[in-house]
Order: C-alpha cells, then sequence, then structure tokens
C-alpha cells in the first residue's frame, strides 16, 4: 500500500444553495432517510499496525466523502442538462447505470433535459455522426434486461479534449456522466482540465466500469460478478470435455488483462480447475517446475486436467504484436491458442496421447445481462453518481470502499491499477483450491 | 451504534507450538503467500465524527483479529478428530461450507478423522439414531452441487448441553464445527461453557447461517445473494401475472423474519416491486396513509402492482399463533395468505375488481444450491474455520467484516441483530426503486 | 380410439384467385421452397391392425389437409383487416404467437391493418373499455422475451357471440385469429356459425392453447415443454427438502385439470418423483392399496419421498366447492392443500414424525417466456394461422399432427379430450420410473 | 422420398419362451398396461398421393414394428450379462440413456450383470488398458445431471470386428447395447454379422446419437432439442455484441457437419439471426446474389448483423485439409474462422469499418446436461432398447418415428442421411423467420 499521504479531497463547482427536492430528514433517529453531509466521511483504510506495546493502530488516517443525496443541491433541475455516455468494451451492468442515472435524475430531481451520447466520446466529437438520444424513463424502462449499452460503447475519442468541451458548451450540457475504464477516467480527467481552464460549471463524474476489476480503490467493478457466475457453467463443461476424452485438457480463457481477479474467483468458485493462471504470477513452460511439466504430471496421475487461464497471464512468453488497440492498450497474442499449441507439442514430443478443447467464452460473458448482485450495485452507483453532480461535484468517480458508496477524485483512482495479491489471502486462497504449485517459475529469484 | 467497547478478544485453548504442515512465507514482499499472525488485527469500524475542528476521526477504536493460517497450530493432526453440524434451516451453500471444511482438514492439515454429525446438536445427543457419518474428500467431492445439507439440518437439541459434551468426549472429537444461525450459536456458546467448565481441550467454531442476514457484525451472511438471485425471475413472474388480469396483484413472499434484507435487495435488484414490506417499516392497512390505500392508488392509476412481502412484516397486524418452533423462534402466521385475504376483502368493499396472484417461493429458494458470489465466500468461511480451530482458537465465529474474514467472539455476535436501517442507504435506495411512500403508518408517532 | 369417420373437411369463404404476395415453387426438386396445394393431405393415423394372413392394416383411411402457404390466396392484402385475442390463463409462448402472426401478415403478405384485442373476447364487446391496439413488426419485436401476452387475457365474454360479430363488422375485421382453449375455441365456433348465418366474410382461426394438452387431436399444446422444464428443478427442490429434514416429504402440485400430462412428463424427465398423481388415475387415500398406506411405506423404508400431484387429481376426494370459473370450468379445491392435510393427520395417527414441504409453482411456470422447442413451435403455428386465413379457409385451428401442421375443423377438435393412456406407453414408462404401484386403489373392479 | 419398398423386419436371435418379469395386461381395456406384441405396427409414412378421382391415398405402404416390453423374452435374466458403450464425440442425454439402461435391466427385469465398456469400441480390442465398469442402479444414480458420458467416449475401433467379438465371447456378453452416430452403426452391423456367422446368441442393439440429426428414419435425434437450447442464448449474445460495436457482425458457429438442423431450428427459435448458413443450401461469396454482398447491403441498411453457420456450410469455399478422424469423417478447416476472415477482407476492401465478433460455443453446448425434453426422450430410448434387447431382437435400433418407439433395422437406418429439405416447411419457415435470400448462389442451375 502507498504510505505517501493521499488526498481525497473532491473539488465543488460552487456552493450548493438550492433546496433539494428530494425530501428527506438531516437528524438521525427519526425514522426517515438521511441526507448525507459532506462531513460525513469514512476511513479509508482499515488497516492497523501494531505499536511499541503491541496494540494495533491505524495505519492510515486518511478518510473519503461519503456519497448520496445532499440537503442543498447546486444546480436547477429546471435549467439542468445532463448526458450519459458509456465507453469501452461491453460490460454487464452498463444498461441498469443508464437506467438507474436517467431514472434518478427525472425521478428524484425532476430533469427532464437527458441525452445519451452514442459510443462513447466519439458520440461528442465535431463531426459524429451519432446524435445524442433523448433519454426519459419510458426510453429505459426494461432496458436492464439485455446485456450491453443502448448507447453502444467505443474506444477512443478522448484525447480531443477541445472538440469534446466545444461539444457541451454548444449542447448547454451541465452534467456529464461518463461510464468507462482508465482511459475514458483519464480522458474525463483531461476534459474537466479543459473545463476548469474555460471557466465553465460543467460536472464531469465518472463511474468505473473494469470486468477486470484492475482499478485501484475500488473494492470491486460492476461487471465482475456476473463474470464469475458466466464462467463458473464454462468451467464445468471444460471439465466434462476433458473428463470424456482420452487424456482430456479443457483449457478456459477469462478476461484479465493485468488483473486475474476473474480467474481467480472462478477458481475459487468452483471445484474443477486445476491451473490458474493469472498475469500478476509469470511462469515459465518448460523446467522442472515449468508449467508443462505440471499439467503432464496431473495428466499422467488422473488422466484429464482443467486450465483456467486469464487473457493476460503468461504474456512475457508470447511475441508480442507490436499493436494497441483504441484506448492505447497494448494487444495481446491469445494466450489460450498460444497454450493449447504449446501443449500438443510438448505432448506430442512426450509421446502422450492427449486432447485439449479449448473455449474462449469472452463474448458470452461480458454481453450478458447483469445478475442480480451487479444489478443492485449498478443501480446505486447510478443514483449516487446522479446525487454528486446535482450536488455541484466533479472530478470524481464513485466507488465502492469498505461496502460504503464514497466519492473519489478520479485523479486518485486512475493513478495504478489494482491487482491479485500473492501473498494475500485470495490467491492463497485459489493454490489451496486449486492445489497447484506456488510458483511455476524455475528460478526463484523473481 | 453501540458506543459501548466491545471486547473482541479471541479465546485461546492453549499455547500453539506446533509447525503447521502448511508451508507459507512470514514475511512480505517475497512473493509468497503470508501466514497470518494473531497480531494481524483490522479496525473494527470505518465510521468517522467530526472533531471540533471539523475533521474526520475515527468514532471506534477497537480492533478485531484476522482470520487465517497461523504459522503454529495448537492440535496434532495425528490425533485430531474434527467434527461438523449443520443446524437449523436449509440454506445455500451449506454443503460449501461442509466441504470447504473436510478439503482444508484433509489437504492442508492432514487430518484423517473427520465426521460429519447429522441433523444438528440431535445427531449429538445420547440416544440419537443418526451415527456419525465419516467424511473425506472423495465423499464430498460435488456435494456442492446440491442444494441442502449432506447431512440433514434440524433445529432443536442445543439446550441439552451436557449430553451433547458427554458424546463429544465419548468419540474423542477435539473440534466442532457448528453452522447455524442465532439459535445454534448460542447454543455453541453454552456448548464451549461447559467444556471450559470441565476442563477439556475441545474447540467450538461457529460458522453463521442465516439466509436472513439477522446476524449483528456480520457483513452479510452466506446464502442471502443466493435467495436475492433466486427471488428476481419469482417477482418477474409475479408482474408478468399483474399486467396479464384484469387489475392484477401479484404478491410475493419471501424470507425475513425478523430482518428485511432479502426484499429489500430483491427491491433493488429488480424494477417491477411496488411496494417492499419489511418487519423494520410497520404499516397500518387502512386509512389515508395505509398499505390498501396506496395499492388502491396505483391500481387505479397503472392497472397492476406488484408487492413484496418479508415473511416477518407486518407481525403486529396479525393474530399470534402463540406457538414456537424447535429453536424458540416465534411461529408466524402466513403474512402473505393474511394479506393476500385483507386485499381482497378491501377491493371488494370498494367494489373495484381485482386479482391476487399470491406466490411463495421459500422452498424453491432456500434449497437451491449456492450461486458463485457465495460458493466463493463458502469456500474461504469453511477454511478459515479449520485454520482457527486448528490454532487452538475457539467459541469463535468466522465473520466477514469490511471485506476481511475475521475471528469474532460468539457471544459479541449472538447478542443482537442486525437490520435494515430504515434512516441509511439501503433502505433510502430501496425507497427511490419502489417510489412507494416513506412510511405507511397513519400516524407520525411511532 | 374413434372408429366412426371423422370428417376433416375445411370450410372455405370462397374461392382463392389472388396470386400470393410470397414468391415459391409449385414443383419439387426444383431447389425452391414450395407453396401446399389443398390436396396435400397427410393420414390422419399411423396405427395398423392385422388382417386375416396376419399382416397390418391401416386402421383408419380418414386424410387431413395440410397447413401452409397457397399460391393463391382469398384477402386483397391492401383490403384486410386482421386481427388477434388471447384467451384464457396464460401460457408460455403466446406472445411468440402474436409476434409469429403480426410478422407473417405484415412482412409476407404486406398487410397493413393488424389490430390486438385486449383481454379475450371481453376486448370485442360492445361496452369493453379497452380499445384495439394497433401491431406492427415494431411494436412486437422484443416481446416474445417475455411471459405472458402483451394484450392481456382473460376468461369469458365468448357467449356474447351477437355482440361480437356486431363488432367485427363495425370495424371491418376481415380475420380474427383466437388463441385459446376449449372454451375459447368452443366460442370460436359459435361466432363462425353466426358469421356464416349473416352472409359475412370473415375467417375464423383457433390457435389451440392448453398448457394441459388436453386437446384431441392435436400432438401437444404449445407451452407444455416449458412447463415441464421450470417443473423439473422445482421438483429438484423438493427432493433436496424431502431429502434435508426428518421424514421429509415434498410434495409439488403442477397444472393439470383433466389431463395429467405435465405432471407424467415431469416424471419422466426428472428421477425423483416417487408418486406421480394425474386426474386420470383414481386412487384412495387409505386402506391396503390407499396412497398414504404407500407413502408410509416409503418413508419408513427410506426416510423421503416427493410426491407429484396434477391439480386435478384426486377431485372424487375432496369436498367440491360448486362454483365456476368464467370459462364454465368447474372450480377445484386445491389437491395440494388437501393433501397435505391428509398426510399430517396420517402420519400424526401413526405415531411417525414426518414433515411436509408444499411447492405450488404453477404462477411461476405459467408465466414464463417460451424455451426453444415452443418458440419454434409458436413461430410456426403462427405463420401457419395466418397462411389459412389469407387463402380464405375457417373454422379451422392449426394442428400439429404427426409432425405436420394441418388445418383441424374447429368442431372436430373440441369435441373430446386428450387423456393420458393408462395403458399406453407414456404411463407406462412413468409407472416403471417412479416405481409406484399401477393402481392405488383398493377395489380391483374399476 | 424412396420409391422402393423398405424392408422393415427385425430379425431374432430365437423364440421368446420365458415370461417376463414384468406384470403387464395383454388385454386393452382392463385400465393396466399393456405389452407390446410383434404384430404391432405403424405405418411408416403419412404421406398421400392423389389418385385419379382427386382423393388422398397412402403413398407407401411398408409398416414397422412398435417397440415396448413383451410378454415373453429370450434370455434369462439370471444368465444374462449385458453391456453397454458411448461412442463418437459427446452429446447431451448420453448419461440419461446409460441411466435408463442400467436401471431398466437391473429393476424391471431383474439382470445383475452390467458392464459398462469404456471409450466406445476401444474399450473391446484386446489390449484396452480399460476394464469394463461393472453398472448398477447406484452407479448411475445421478449421473444424469452430468454433462458427457461416465463411461468415456471415443472414435475408432469399430473395423477390429474380430477382437471385438471376440471380447464379448470372452467376458460372456450376451447383450450390447451402443449408443453412437453413423460410424457406430456401422460398426454394430459388421459386428452382428460376424456375431452370426460364429453362430452366437449375442443381441447389438443400437441407440441412434448424433447431435446434427442427420440419421435417416429417425424422427429426431437426442440431444439436438438441449443443443437448439443452448445455442439461442449464444445467438443472443452475438446480437448485443453485434448490435454494441460500430457495424457488429456477430458470428456464430453451431455443429451440423452434412444436416442444418441445429442451425435451422436456432434461427426459428430466435429472431436475431440475418443469415443462417446449413450445408444443404451452397452459397457464394462474391457476386451480385453472394453472402458478403448481401451482408454489406444489410450493414449499410441496419448497422449490424448475425450470422449462424453450422459448421458443414460452405465446404466447396475452404481448401480441404485431406485429413479423417477416426470414424473417416473428413476434416473441415474451420468456416467460422474463414468466414470471419473473409468478411473482414471484404469490408476493408469495400472501406466499410466493421466489427467481428466470432463465437463457437460447440463444447460448451455439447457437453450440457439434457433438457427435460431430451431426459424423457432418453429415458424412453434407454427402456425400449433394454425390451428390445431381452426379447431375443437384434441387428436394430430404437427409433421415434412418428412420435412413436419403433424398431428399425441398422442397416436400414444407416444407408442414407437425414437433410434439412430445401422445399419443405422447415426451410421455408427459416426463410421467412430470417428474412434471407432464398439463395446466395449467382448462378441458378444449382
Amino acid at each position: 500500500m502507498n504510505s505517501k499521504k493521499i488526498d481525497f479531497t473532491i473539488p465543488n463547482l460552487g456552493e450548493a444553495k438550492i433546496s433539494s427536492p428530494i425530501l428527506m430528514s438531516s437528524t438521525r433517529n427519526d425514522g426517515q432517510a438521511d441526507y448525507v453531509s459532506d462531513g460525513d466521511h469514512i476511513l479509508y483504510s482499515i488497516d492497523t499496525d501494531i505499536d511499541e506495546e503491541g496494540r494495533p493502530v491505524p495505519r492510515h488516517s486518511e478518510t473519503v466523502e461519503l456519497a448520496g443525496p445532499r440537503e442543498k443541491i447546486y444546480y436547477n433541475p429546471a435549467h439542468t442538462h445532463a448526458a450519459i455516455t458509456t465507453c469501452g468494451g461491453i460490460c454487464p451492468g452498463m444498461n441498469n447505470v443508464i437506467r438507474a442515472v436517467v431514472r434518478c435524475f427525472w425521478y428524484r430531481y425532476g430533469v427532464r433535459r437527458i441525452s445519451g451520447v452514442q459510443f462513447g466520446y466519439q458520440g461528442l466529437l465535431e463531426n459524429t455522426p451519432w446524435p445524442l438520444i433523448p433519454l426519459d424513463p419510458d426510453v429505459v424502462d426494461e432496458i436492464q434486461e439485455k446485456g450491453g449499452t443502448i448507447l453502444g460503447s467505443a474506444r477512443g475519442g478522448g484525447k480531443k479534449v477541445d472538440e469534446i468541451v466545444d461539444t457541451l458548451e454548444k449542447q448547454n450540457i451541465n452534467i456529464l456522466v461518463t461510464v468507462g475504464g482508465d482511459g475514458t477516467l483519464r480522458g474525463a480527467s483531461e476534459i474537466s482540465d479543459e473545463i476548469k481552464k474555460r471557466g465553465l460549471k460543467i460536472a464531469i463524474i465518472g463511474i468505473p466500469k473494469t470486468i477486470d476489476n484492475d482499478l485501484s480503490f475500488i473494492q470491486s467493478s460492476f461487471g465482475m460478478d456476473t463474470a464469475v457466475q458466466m464462467a463458473v457453467p464454462v468451467v464445468r463443461c471444460a471439465h466434462i470435455e476433458a473428463k470424456n476424452a482420452l487424456n482430456g485438457i479443457g483449457l478456459v480463457k477469462v478476461m484479465g488483462r493485468h488483473s486475474g481477479f476473474i480467474a481467480a474467483n472462478t477458481s475459487l468458485a468452483q471445484s474443477d480447475v486445476n491451473f490458474c493462471l493469472i498475469p500478476e504470477s509469470p511462469f515459465d513452460l518448460e523446467g522442472p517446475m515449468g508449467f508443462l511439466t505440471n499439467l503432464r504430471r496431473r495428466i499422467l496421475d488422473r488422466s484429464h486436467a482443467v486450465v483456467l487461464v486469464a487473457e493476460g497471464a503468461g504474456q512475457e512468453l508470447v511475441p508480442t504484436t507490436g499493436e494497441t488497440d483504441d484506448s492505447g492498450n497494448v494487444k495481446f497474442q491469445d494466450i489460450g491458442i498460444f497454450l493449447k499449441e504449446k501443449i500438443l507439442e510438448y505432448f506430442a514430443k512426450e509421446g502422450i496421447e492427449c486432447n485439449v478443447k479449448y473455449i474462449d467464452p469472452s463474448y458470452i460473458i461480458r454481453s450478458t445481462p447483469a445478475d442480480s448482485f451487479d444489478s443492485i450495485y449498478c443501480a446505486r452507483l447510478g443514483a449516487h453518481a446522479v446525487h454528486a453532480a446535482m450536488a455541484g461535484k466533479t472530478q470524481l468517480l464513485i466507488g465502492l470502499m469498505n461496502n460504503r458508496f464514497v466519492h473519489l477524485p478520479i485523479n486518485v483512482a486512475v493513478g495504478s491499477r489494482n491487482h491479485v495479491d500473492l501473498e494475500g489471502s485470495l490467491w492463497r486462497d485459489v493454490l489451496e483450491n486449486t492445489r497447484q504449485p506456488y510458483s511455476m517459475k524455475n528460478t526463484k529469484d523473481k
């Protein structure tokens, strides 16, 4: 963890003077739901250290602002034009977020101008072919029962900050809610900077979207729970395929470019995985401790095996393509196809018959509607984004931290990535469950 | 929240001197999974207050011991006889817990005597007809794909503390893992007291099981996520039934004796609920603010409605049966049937045709296998229970607190109940989603 | 089987002289899809008898007209006003039928006036509060993903033949497609008679809807496959509940007023049912061969049991209510609740502890969307209804017979019911699967 | 259809003289399930022709023997050793068949020696490493809840007829039930011939298994219904992916080497498919009527498209690999990957951005457990195979014909393939649903 003090202060566009149209209480214990005040904070961290007398003391003193409806708001709902856009790859829950944002603006605050921006930032470019879509509760009524996003989603466009802010001005947009990952949020941060430079009063609110769960400070990102729910039966199929073939090897690839959370959680949810390969834990193919050597042992012992690999695992093994996608992410060679070929080569060389069944369920997983866990999460993320925006806060994203919804400065969140801690309890429990070796690197000096 | 200091100290049976057979590291940053030490604590609470200078400061200073494998253990695995029992109503995930406990004892610690106690504490009584079942990894291999518990489950028996401790002694059981709710854990506490009185070295470890999520200090209890996943499509069916009939009213009852978490979360996960009734929020039937008056308004306005009611809601309205179940819980009259009749009477009186479709999915929900969320949770709960037991700790339960697995003294946990906070953010978000009135009591003086 | 000759002749409103806008071929073996001609028939029955020389010969000589697009049609699409209505209880697949009908009229024939009649025949009464709904492909685009029917459904109204035909005339409706069960189809027949009497040129086409599968001549009715798919996991839950309780008895009620097809098929699809009770096979409760005696034996032997009962089973045992529903069906007392009470009484009397878990999933089953089997079936039923109507045929229903879509005169189909043949192979296989006694009547002389 | 008379006569090993241990009735109308006699036949075909007087008359006169329990059986259960083996690729329902066969032998006939042969015919070879597995009701109790086959499955081995018959003799196997496709059944036929040549009394019974549904005379093969159920949500995902990307094209490959039934039925079950490509309907890529030209039109018009391709479609377009699998089937190049590349090339050439999302769910589909439709079907197939075997019949397979279970001579069934009739009603309805062109060949002279 970071030992430097983190600044969790949230910028405001100005003083919130307007009474909220939402009727709540500001005193506890009157049985009525309460407003949240800017003074309501939680501790950022629950970690403790041991002091000289052997007693645990808090390791961090930073606190974080709680999200929620404020008693006073900044924007006059009658004059507010809110917009929302969804960026990057699709992920379960995007429509739930859109729906919650629209409903909260409309029903709770009475905002009547709500626009959907199509295909991410591209819908805000000067010559975009895609017009804004007017949104209201009827339009979004049942969209959460569909996967994907009704606004379409695309990468890129975020670098053209001037064009985007021009469009926001021209369209009189006061609030922009952006749903997206690391690149999108960095774009949002730059847009905010330009807005500030121009002296505009436009709130930029981010809702973090990363099915890989690789954003720092965010306890877990929406869509990941659904992804694991969907991955489990696929692993079960791989297991059946493996058991039904002669020396069958079921090989499944799941999402996880930099972080192996989906693979790790799926391995815990499901008893059939024998090898879970994640980006955080590099491995060798051959040599006494290598993956293939271990796989060979398993096959000779049990005649079948299931391998679950995150898409970003073992990237040091595959020749790089050198390409990047529109968000600037390096394009990986397909580790699944690479592993399949290496396994076949190795077993052929060893003179052992084997049957590899490779399954890549990525599109099936990410295009599915949110499960109830993510539905609840997204409903609440969306509402909290609206509360923050109406209060005139900006350059923040809505995060879940220690199970509370909080306001996080965008710049804090995009600075670093969230990884599976190889020394922590999640990975420990995965290793216990798969019973794979602690390391499949030949040298210990990594 | 409680302002009195809570004592989170965990009792030990004695000094743990034996080196753990689990090979891990005790230094950070060597890339290897780490043991947990008794000094590893987290803060119990992340809540803050504002000091005189307007700065947030921690409201509570208590810390809680982290769960996890210890470097030194108390029991010699070769001499250990571990037992596990499951009590109370069935709940998704019980088999996952059994499986994790057995696998952790067997594979991680090398314990070879593991017994399943049938039908809760009743399987430990002197004249029980149900023998202990020997458990090993083969027996529990795929049990998690079934709902329920392979050990059977029953209420009662917990009062016969002497008989139970006699049986533990006779069977040379060193460790008893009990999976159960409030009553079961109170029983476990009394068994621990008797064990202590007799000077025995038997560890009693609880794993909290309450589909209603009504145990204090436990962030959420296993099975609740699955329950909500299962309740959502049922509410969708009720909605279809309601829309297809003339003035159709879909009425669904879910679990929730004292706490309305399943109903509240289902209402958030799903957009179709118009009225969510929970035990924490009493309501009137008739009168200007009463439920039936609101329902009538909705029907006249939209011609259909969906009502989701927790089984313990509105108990002040129904005549009590006066009976109790074997765990001593008061038996409620069926609020669903009661409401159905009241609705029909009221609409008949008002001269409005209506069709009530009442669905009680309780047995379907609770007998289902765990979803992936609960599977992961249960796998980890079970393993942590074993780690605690082998380290010679006792009178504790494994809890999830601020997303970490911790040791909680049983007596602390069973003292009070967890309720939906009517002034907190969950219920606030439910009210925003259902758009039901903040209160359906006629008088404000509750 | 009926030995009297059945008249399968289909009435026509007049000569079909207009060339169909659907381009197909009328010669075989040119690789193009073919029109169906009125001469295309299939044999009604595949049953054979043995002649004096021991050779099998066809038992029946009747043939039935095949459904499908005709080369010449009767109605000018530009002048056609088609209407569709859905009657009776909801059933999986109704929206699929509506969608297929609308799409076929619109895309294949170019009909642009298509009206949805709300709440069955009630939407055609003189003073109905529910207007016709204009339908087009956009309106019905994704309705098949929802259960129920977008038109709403209600019983009754069918007796007011004059009013209905008046409305058809006033609204210039040329074609009425009615989706419904026995009562609905009888109504359709009477409407046809009145139309004929008035010399009108209005086609009445029925699509049989009975989740119970109790219509004669129809191989199987849509929705039943989905009903069985949905019932199977419920029975599995009942089994889990039964096994987890002391002498647990899982009791599940499914639809089946006069015919036990859902119960019989569910018992075959699933291995957990020990007693399958259907209307066709009367049983006694007590006495040496009675159901309770058999249940007692099972419980003493195996400690748990699963009972699956069709709603119409054992009706001779329960006191009748004397009421009828709006379609004129006699209202049954709930056999599930009745059986539960009888079981509890009997076991109490016998001094055997038992726990009965009663599940009634009817609303969950019938309000679900169609599975793929029923989706395909409904898509084709709907299209065939349109082809028949455009060809000027009337007083028919679309049926599946020997796996072919055929035209059946309504009067032939509504005359008698389809029952599970107690001497046939379906029931034989059920008995083999459940291993229940061939009869649970005490006297042999039935 | 075939105009030559087909010989449906079933060979018998000898006279069945032993009274069946199954107690049934041999008279109709006594309310008890009936035996089936060898004289019980049905018409093979329901097709009619028109005679000179315009009346429909049966086109075929052949009749087929009904399957079912006989009053007299051939084998003495006490001396019977039955074996079962599963061959070829896995398919939903194989475990259901195994289970039904074992249960029927055991419970209905009292046979106590039942052996499972592992990995198809390979388990019967002289030097097989896989021993026979003893089967009984406990072993097969819940296997139907798993996909695949507990016996494992493999291609090949069927050519070593001598070795196989040697093994049958050595192991004293009297009955061999083989579950497999075209190649397997041909092998079974050759084994039967060798058995006859040696004068042995071993019954060979086939149960047809082809997920592609490409066996003649079999109305539909088990596993296909489940395959369609599983394919539908995958197509839905492809649709979501297509709609969320800029000019998105969702491309899904399903099974169907020679016959496109899965693709055709999935297109009917689901409204999202725009192009259904099957082996029976060859197509061009480019040119005015070619697939790519049509796809381009759709993309320019609607911005997204869904393409469903059977694995054997368009094989004349891809360079052949020249390889064959162990069953002798020609290995196809992957049409999905081929099409994906061709689409990308073509759109790049045309200067139109497009995003192709290719999904191959084959392993997920085929390794899933049977749905309720296939569960019922397999339960009945298995039981009928046992009845046939015990009656001393041989060289037959159990088929479903006109919804009745019948005995088909193996040689009749393996002679030809079942194809989607391009001029029949199934393909006609697919074309109406997808609204794709009747042909995507440039020349009309195919």
